[in-house]
């Protein structure tokens, strides 16, 4: 009889069998490894430094399993959403870590939302627990309000340094602690693409979309800010970037990765910043760049930080006036790129030698780009939205930039059609658009709203904001579309002059005359001060409101 | 009607749907992505240096994806072996990336083995195409002639600085690389769980066993060198460790990650490495201990480096006689543990703040210990192997140590006892005796009892002893490690004589040499009945102590 066919597709291979995964060689990756290794290899190195509060990662690791405890004794665990409404204080920090612990999902809450956007959230994303301060006790309080027999169980971590206001919460957080087990055991995700946060993007149109993301794209991009900004053992972070903000960017979990020592600190205030920084030597901070502009426009600034601070920027374009006034101040600035979608950063304007040898201006022109794709991302890149196709590297033909890779979210949360559009292709569509330069560094143009298109002609609003930026008396400037009769668009400037500055409509015209192709200029020039969300970013779509009436009065 | 009742195992969970993986969100963790991004982002960045060459991130990209096309074209793919016996030259690197980015598996050769293990190597590993340098052809040579019809293809790495040799292969690497396309396409492996690498141990029995690694593994051990050491952009690396070993610790694949700059070095000579160090001012280098005894009691080592050079040791104990050299010639040293099964160093000895204020004593024995577990992988620890629980931290009492964690091979090729041995109990078993002292760190009290550790290599007691046992006057032989200057340890064989025969010390180190590589020939033959116990098992702790005496008396 004839030995029975091989399959003809099966490929004869050495490594075919017997090199399988087992619990020796396989572990879910997930940034809460970083946290127990931290506490294990330096106990008594200092996690957190609030106010006179100093605290050990051992201590810290120990809170951090309390929680995580006391929350599997409430019955939650995997899938199940605790929210949470708090600036950066240390519960903050402990929430990233205890609240997956136990298998659940972390669903932090911007700040200054209102109750109507939080009620929203807290419902959508089903929290059954939810951990609040008293700052925001008028706004929580209205939203639990609203969702009657839904409300979450409410735990108040209390702050002496908190403004005064009602207290929610049926327990107290450290009460709440205090029945978890310090000892208590705790597992690994069962899967790493397990669900680790979820965090609502203020979305352009209708209601917010609930980004999720997972314990593998937290552990690498972790990992990520690590290499990206080759960060040493032990750095100290100051945290001027709200950990609400796509999970601080992930820096909790990448400061358990190097045992670093997170200083927190309520709200970004210049004058607590610069005593924080000389004291505790801090090395290394992120935020937009309205905090390093405050930094360097205040008067604390004259007598400096002592020494170098390393910080990380993002934003659709850093103003050039604030790389260049970072540098003189002695931060270190670089600037990264990304999307609450990408865990926060996920492109770096990486400095090349070359670039050293060249002009100030020269330097924050470079440096102000998008960048590159970070170490662990997979890529970012600029398509035409049409043909998915690249468009040629020439600094000129606009398309979109599109992420890949592990460091992307799993989706919106109870929205498939958003996921299935955001991922279309095969690429996550960001929405905005940018030019490939010949080094292969992506600059973005505009979001795709914010272009503007006069007598046929794309004008970057972000192009001249950035010549704005360079007028002495300009502390912030946004440029919209104004709607023109014969040109159909035409770019309008709002500004907020510096304290005391002063400038006036014609001047401001004539200094972007010097700079930009005349039809780029603005038209019109409103002074005031300029609408923000909580993470300091321009409200663009206040101002385009506001331009209908500017148009009327015309 | 009632509804229908839910199924009570199915817990409702607002994630359970709608978040799966996709081309956008999910790609295979691979090292291969870390060149496509050095040759994206820093193009004209020095990857490799060597004698006259210097050679851009871009064309050393290029040229292995040339490989990788040129092997594919051979049919050669996913599941496929190609072996490599190379010095640290260029090829050497290229094959990091250019073999596996066509699917295949990189079998590096140590290449101070002798025909009959490469031979058994090439056939165990079924390895179609080996790339070869002429200083290893009569090796090579002698062991194509045993291996008949199943001789792979022989490619011959062309050198201008190696020792004259025959010309083995049927074809030129350069002309082979000629064949292939710079731009070719090539692919990410279909799972990050796929083979890499696959590295042959020494044993402590029988044959050599095939440790296979994967992409996964490759990916995070790269980016764990840079985390553990703090590794900067454009770290300047000198190959002073063989790339055969454990593919160079995972550094290969760190340096695309940080677009390093790699200087290869065909031997280790002092000679020719103090010139190397100042000129290219090189910043990082990895070695055994024997490596940084060599470079501290050079000739050389009176004029130094002229800057701080960052050395990675690793090594059952570093003599603190070498960590107290290394400081005073300024290297800075930092010890790490591992075995091939974990990719190269698994755990490392982080130093801690407090030493700094010891004495150069205690910090050589604080460094001198083998750690903790290195970032990204899981676990380090020290059991009791009858129980698998953990050894009380009290730095006396003994077990073995166990790694477990995602920087674990698949397992030993075509092996599955070994494999599963070496897994048992969810840990992979190192076979190395140790203490865990209170602060958490493991210190390797013993090598498990076979293992010779010579000039870095791992000599089989049992290899040695086998071939002792052969010759017709032995009646027993147990082989120790003898304390060495120069190459930490040599093997020293205890004799015991048939009954009325002869032989002399000089004739048995002659009759080994005819059988063995020269680095396993025993040092010192000594003859005598051998302490056995009342089941006639050599006792060969007692030999171990007379190793002492005949140190005393050399």
């Amino acid at each position: 009889m004839a030995a029975a066919t091989p399959t003809p597709n099966l490929r004869s291979s050495p490594y075919a069998n017997g090199l399988d995964k087992n619990p020796a060689n396989y572990v879910a990756l997930s940034p809460l490894s970083f946290i127990e290794r931290a506490a294990w290899v330096y106990p008594e190195h200092t996690a957190i430094v609030y106010g006179h509060l100093r605290q050990t990662w051992r201590v810290t690791y120990g809170r951090c399993r309390r929680l995580s405890s006391a929350l599997s004794r409430l019955g939650i665990g995997a899938g199940d959403t605790v929210a949470a409404m708090l600036p950066n204080v240390p519960a903050m920090f402990e929430a990233h870590f205890g609240v997956p612990m136990c298998g659940a999902v972390l669903n932090t809450l911007n700040t200054r939302l209102d109750a109507e956007a939080i009620a929203f959230m807290l419902q959508h994303g089903e929290a059954k627990v939810l951990l609040t301060d008293r700052e925001f006790a008028p706004v929580i309080g209205k939203a639990l309000a609203m969702m009657g027999d839904r409300r979450p169980l409410v735990i108040e971590v209390e702050d002496d340094s908190a403004p005064a206001g009602d207290r929610l919460g049926e327990i107290d957080y450290e009460a709440f602690l205090e029945s978890g087990d310090a000892d208590g055991t705790w597992r690994l995700p069962a899967d790493e693409w397990d669900a680790i946060a979820l965090n609502y993007t203020s979305g352009t149109t209708g209601n917010p979309k609930g980004v999720v993301t997972h314990h593998r794209g937290a552990y690498l991009n972790a990992a990520n800010n690590v290499i990206a900004w080759s960060l040493p053992h032990h750095p100290v972070y100051l945290w001027t970037l709200p950990m609400f903000h796509c999970n601080g960017w992930c820096f909790p979990w990448t400061m358990a990765l190097v045992a670093g020592t997170s200083v927190c600190l309520r709200r970004v205030d210049p004058a607590l910043i610069f005593p924080l920084v000389r004291e505790h030597r801090v090395t290394h901070m992120c935020g937009a760049p309205i905090v390093y502009n405050m930094l360097i426009n205040a008067p604390a600034a004259r007598e400096g930080f002592g020494h170098v601070v390393k910080g990380l920027i993002a934003g659709a374009a850093p103003p050039a006036a604030v790389i260049e006034g970072c540098e003189a101040a002695g931060i270190e600035l670089t600037h990264v790129y990304g999307l609450t979608e990408v865990y926060g950063p996920a492109a770096v304007c990486a400095k090349q030698e070359s670039w050293a040898g060249q002009s100030a201006e020269e330097r924050a022109r470079l440096n102000g780009r998008q960048g590159v794709t970070y170490p662990l991302q997979q890529a970012v890149t600029v398509l035409d939205p049409d043909t998915m196709q690249p468009v040629p590297a020439d600094g000129e033909t606009i398309g979109e930039i599109f992420f890949r890779g592990n460091v992307v979210m799993k989706g919106y949360l109870k929205n498939p059609s958003a996921t299935e559009e955001a991922f279309a292709g095969g690429w996550f569509h960001t929405g905005d658009l940018a030019v490939m330069h010949p080094d292969g560094y992506v600059k973005i143009k505009d979001r795709s709203k914010d272009i503007i298109i006069s007598g046929g002609e794309n004008i970057s609003s972000i192009e001249v904001e950035d010549v704005l930026h360079r007028h002495p008396a300009v502390m912030l400037a946004a440029v919209v579309a104004l709607p023109d009769a014969k040109w159909g668009e035409v770019p309008c400037a709002f500004v907020e002059l510096k304290p005391g500055a002063q400038a006036s409509e014609p001047e401001l015209v004539e200094f972007c005359r010097g700079q930009l192709a005349r039809f780029k200029v603005p038209k019109r020039v409103v002074f005031g001060e300029l609408p923000k969300t909580s993470t300091g970013k321009i409200q663009k779509f206040q101002l385009r409101e506001r331009v209908g009436s500017i148009s009327a009065i015309e």
